[in-house]
């Protein structure tokens, strides 16, 4: 018994999830939110069944497992009730927290960890002004410039802590929950006429942070590759969103 | 030295806060997010400085205690380089665990957080359809009803929970960052053409925590009467903002 590796649809039956007690993951394989639920399953080496879940026309049973049809869930089927947990950071620190793995990733000390809560929020800027330029073909003029400017807050921030990663000499919450984003940036080297990169001076030490985080084990573990992401995001373009090609070979 | 009672306005100077290591709190007297953290201030009995900011048109050294301008802010002049805290739930949550006071809000159980921090998520799609009722003078006709169908869940989870608040017999962190909302709800009874009260059939659980919640010390401390909100709403609706009138006689 296995579950099939596309996303449910509205009008496809639930799929036979194994009754072994195996925490289970809803997730759509291009979305930022469930990377970061998936970062930490697998830097937690957290076993898990998969279950994706079609955005654009959501299967009728998914609102059983979370409410308001967003993506991630996780759903705990060997705890009482089997209960369900949604939004990225909330599920994020459950798991740091209930599946202590070989270290936790959560700043133990308060201040530390507002600082860093708040700093992951400070990406919003970053992730509203790209968007359009993502998913449509008309995006703002200044787009790009405002972009580049909530950015400059990482680039300071990472010079300011002076250690390879947010997290300090290893990964720490704060480089998974922004990473998705990361990942995700490149694709603009293939999606836009004139193909975009951030300007290795203004971004020096986050591009080096970059190629770091490139080559961590959680992070190869749920990558997807630029060129992929770019042709999702033209599917978007077309009006003609395809999650499925993640899983079909470039 | 006393910090004036008024809200600090684009062009008026910093005011002298007493360097005396006390926590300084910058808020908007009527916003919401804003007495989350009073709430836990006064809940915890923290001593704290009150700097009130003008909205409309933000004193332009605002941002140099939150980046982006937003209330509310802690900043804790007792710590190394002074450092400021944004985002009201990252600020409950830094109070509840640095300042024990005489008990915490927080659930200690790791799920039971988990699902309190997404229940108080729950309580957006509320504000959403009852913030252009408040604010504007032509709501979308389906904004009560809205209104009402995202209340609903919050009547099921305390019938459900079967205890007199959100925490429990205690009042717990629930409780208190979704009472801010709860306290302005009652001024439809004045704002609207026809008053609008909560119905006490469909929302019998939840009528009663509300009245038991208007007894607790740290609700009447932070409290703003139902007809002085109406006030404010008015001043907006007439695009006259006047934040100070938190401070006049009624």
């Amino acid at each position: 018994m296995s579950i099939p590796k596309k996303h449910f649809k509205k009008g496809t039956p639930k799929p036979d999830i194994p009754e072994d007690g195996v925490l289970r993951y809803y997730t759509m394989r291009f979305c930022p939110f469930s990377q970061r639920a998936h970062l930490m399953l697998a830097a937690k080496k957290i076993a898990h069944h998969t279950v994706y879940i079609d955005l654009s026309e959501k299967p009728e049973w998914y609102t059983d497992y979370s409410p308001l049809g967003k993506v991630p869930a996780i759903q705990l089927p060997h705890l009482p009730g089997k209960p369900t947990l949604v939004e990225s950071l909330v599920i994020a620190e459950y798991l740091d927290e209930e599946y202590p793995g070989e270290r936790s990733f959560f700043p133990k000390d308060p201040l530390q960890k507002a600082q860093d809560r708040i700093l992951i929020e400070r990406l919003s800027p970053a992730v509203s002004a790209i968007y359009p330029v993502f998913f449509t073909t008309d995006p703002p003029a200044d787009a790009l410039k405002n972009f580049e400017v909530a950015l400059d807050v990482f680039e300071e921030e990472i010079k300011k802590r002076g250690t390879p990663y947010f997290g300090g000499d290893k990964i720490g919450i704060v480089d998974y929950m922004i990473w998705p984003w990361f990942e995700r940036f490149p694709a603009l080297k293939y999606t836009l006429a004139e193909p975009y990169e951030l300007d290795s001076k203004r971004f020096a030490k986050l591009l080096s942070w970059r190629q770091l985080m490139e080559q961590d084990e959680a992070v190869k573990a749920t990558a997807l590759d630029a060129k992929v992401h770019a042709k999702f995001m033209r599917t978007r373009h077309e009006g003609k969103t395809n999650y499925d090609l993640a899983f079909e070979p470039l």
